[in-house]
């Protein structure tokens, strides 16, 4: 069945206000394995709702129509309805005294500009509002089924809840649709695709997306089947499929974060941290401190943004600055192990690096991080290369560290990585 | 002119992402005088995105299409546009050197998937991408402007302000819309709808619209004239009237940020500066490093998430966090004059508080937050009381700190003041 949207409103087309309306409905008939194939925003304007129906008629089986159904001049969609279709409108007397009942249950008379909301396109279905003054309206044009509902979000609800979507239920009977989300972190939407390509031939019946988002990129797998329980083993086999694949890349699904999940890892192995930042700024405690609970396992961080501060806060020597610099292997294990002694704690993680515009060197271009873990049984450290503006690789450095942060503890720590198996 | 948009992606038909580069885009399109009559989405299928472009054709001057560019399986928009529009896609060597260069510089060869991203639809012409590796593309099809663009929001939007907004903003003669945006701190909407409420009646031509963002007030002033320069008269006229009623509560216009502010500020007096954070946990430190140049004033940051760490790296004696507390105004006043004194710097600013869901007592509940500035002439100290959840009292606790950082500065330092009147 192709179910398209067409939703009405100039506040539409501002960009002021986003379309939660379009949301709602796409989300609620996936629900029922009816999928948009669609969606059309149009302004109030009758020329242009006329030829957005027109046009809907052609290609769908099923048009749910929000917007324009109010009583003031700008609410144009049953003018536009009637010249599409070429129905007239006529006064029903039936819609008429509902509207009156809601004015007199406020106890006030009905105003003249309400008498519009009885006039309704021949051969109409009328649907109840059980929230508000303007009925819903259902007609067929040609094959086509087409519900007009009120743009006011609860009405439109309401009306999407009763009436239409039970009806398009038993329409749709016999297919559902399930989502999973699979987040991850360090590898790139093209290197995800080139892991996975050789098992998206094989896959039957689940859709395989790439969502890059800010600082990772996000795998939606689509189950389409005949019903819930088919849907969801197709799933379920699917990512396993998938993380068999992807492994560690896969830091978590839909409601995890990174810094989310390294905190749920450090609080599960009981290990405490504090962290050494030059480049990220304080971005990595920042995004640690919003996770409940990250005083059981921070214990504290420093910013050491000059040299100064990197020689008299984490004891980096003179020499060591000089004869390598600030952004170098060396400085970055030496403050990961010192504010590893400093606090006590034990692990230190310590970023430095060079983050454009001013600063860069021919050796040592912007986006250059060295990120180092100090632990009792040594340190770990890797070079990254980005190549964002200052904004981005500040957050690519930090999405970096807190990676290297949960791959260490799952690779190192044994009661950590049997709960937490990939 | 009649533009339409066309944005593509199965995420955006399931319900679950809302459109936000539609809205975007039609925001952006009307500030420069250009209304958005049809927004169309279709999914990540060739035979739907052909039959949108088509359409478009029929009615629209110029089309903005965005998603689809990227270089997986489910990104077909350069295989639509080459059905649609009969044009063979060709490989394009300068194209495929700029996205060698982007791999290069993060030091990796470049994937073979990569490749795809260099064909490009015949007679059409490149717009490059500054943020990501996939280009955007701009063809005339019939009579049509056609602008490609990447789903990704930071390339889209890079991509509107660079090349689509400028090219149609020449095209859009004859009627001029101008928008002006303030930035406020410190006050919230109704206080701010009060303070300009006397006013607003005797202004014509120009509407002030109130705009809450996550942890500020906006003020959006948008004047409609007869030319550009009748417009820019009233919104000039309006702006000084809505300044005098809102004085310091302005902290900035459109492009600018409030950290961005203050570092110009302290950059502008040549004053340097340490933070001590305890519940902000960076978040201070990350934003004012966001800022080129920020090496200049910031030395050192710390964040003292223990208790054992404000008294070892701020000499906060255990006699006052026994006695006052953690989060009080005498342990962040010692904070401050103690993270000043350690970096040597001329101002230190520190902020302790509760922020939820743990930690709250009926004397100090969560949302308590203390911020101390010290100078050489004394400390400053300030209580607020905030109500929102962990990451939003957070927030808000950082906003306020970088907010009275600012006043501090406008007020006790004539240099400054003078050139930076507000």
């Amino acid at each position: 069945m192709q179910v398209e949207l067409i939703t009405i409103g100039d506040e539409l087309l501002y960009g002021k206000t986003l379309d939660t309306n379009a949301a709602y409905m796409s989300e609620n008939l996936g629900a029922i394995g009816v999928t948009v194939v669609r969606v059309t925003t149009v302004g109030d304007t009758v020329e242009h709702i006329e030829e957005a129906l027109h046009s809907a008629v052609t290609r769908a089986d099923a048009v749910i129509v929000t917007g324009g159904l109010g009583p003031t001049p700008d609410d144009l969609t049953r003018q536009a309805v009637a010249q599409a279709f070429g129905r007239g409108l006529v006064f029903r007397e039936d819609v008429y005294r509902d509207i009156e009942m809601r004015w007199k249950r406020r106890g006030k008379p009905v105003p003249e500009s309400a008498r519009i909301l009885a006039h309704v396109p021949e051969g109409t279905e009328v649907m109840k509002n059980a929230v508000g003054a303007a009925a819903g309206l259902k007609l067929t044009h040609e094959r086509t089924i087409f519900f007009f509902l009120p743009g006011v979000p609860d009405e439109m609800r309401s009306m999407m809840d009763d009436c239409v979507l039970p009806f398009l239920a038993t329409k749709a009977a016999g297919r559902a649709i399930r989502h999973r989300l699979l987040k991850t972190a360090g590898i790139t939407e093209s290197a995800l695709h080139e892991k996975l390509q050789g098992i998206e031939g094989g896959i039957q019946a689940v859709k395989i997306a790439y969502l890059p988002q800010h600082y990772e990129v996000h795998v939606r797998l689509t189950a389409d089947g005949t019903s819930v329980k088919v849907a969801e083993n197709s799933l379920a086999r699917t990512e396993k499929v998938v993380r068999e694949h992807l492994g560690y890349y896969i830091y978590g699904t839909a409601d995890e974060s990174l810094e989310g999940v390294v905190a749920g890892l450090l609080l599960d192995g009981g290990m405490s941290l504090c962290v050494a930042e030059s480049c990220t700024g304080g971005l990595i405690t920042g995004r640690l401190t919003d996770i409940p609970g990250s005083s059981k396992f921070l214990e504290r961080g420093v910013i050491v943004y000059s040299g100064k501060s990197k020689n008299e806060m984490l004891s980096v020597s003179k020499e060591t600055l000089e004869t390598y610099g600030t952004v170098s292997p060396e400085t970055t294990k030496c403050m990961a192990e010192n504010v590893m002694m400093l606090g006590r704690t034990d692990l230190g993680l310590a970023v430095t690096g060079i983050m454009g515009p001013s600063g860069e060197t021919p050796e040592k271009p912007a986006g250059l991080v060295y990120i180092s873990l100090a632990h009792a049984d040594g340190t770990y450290d890797k070079e990254f290369r980005f190549a964002g503006d200052r904004v981005t690789n500040k957050n690519l450095a930090a999405q970096a560290a807190l990676n290297e942060l949960r791959l260490f503890l799952l690779k190192n720590f044994k009661q950590i990585s049997n709960r937490r198996t990939p």
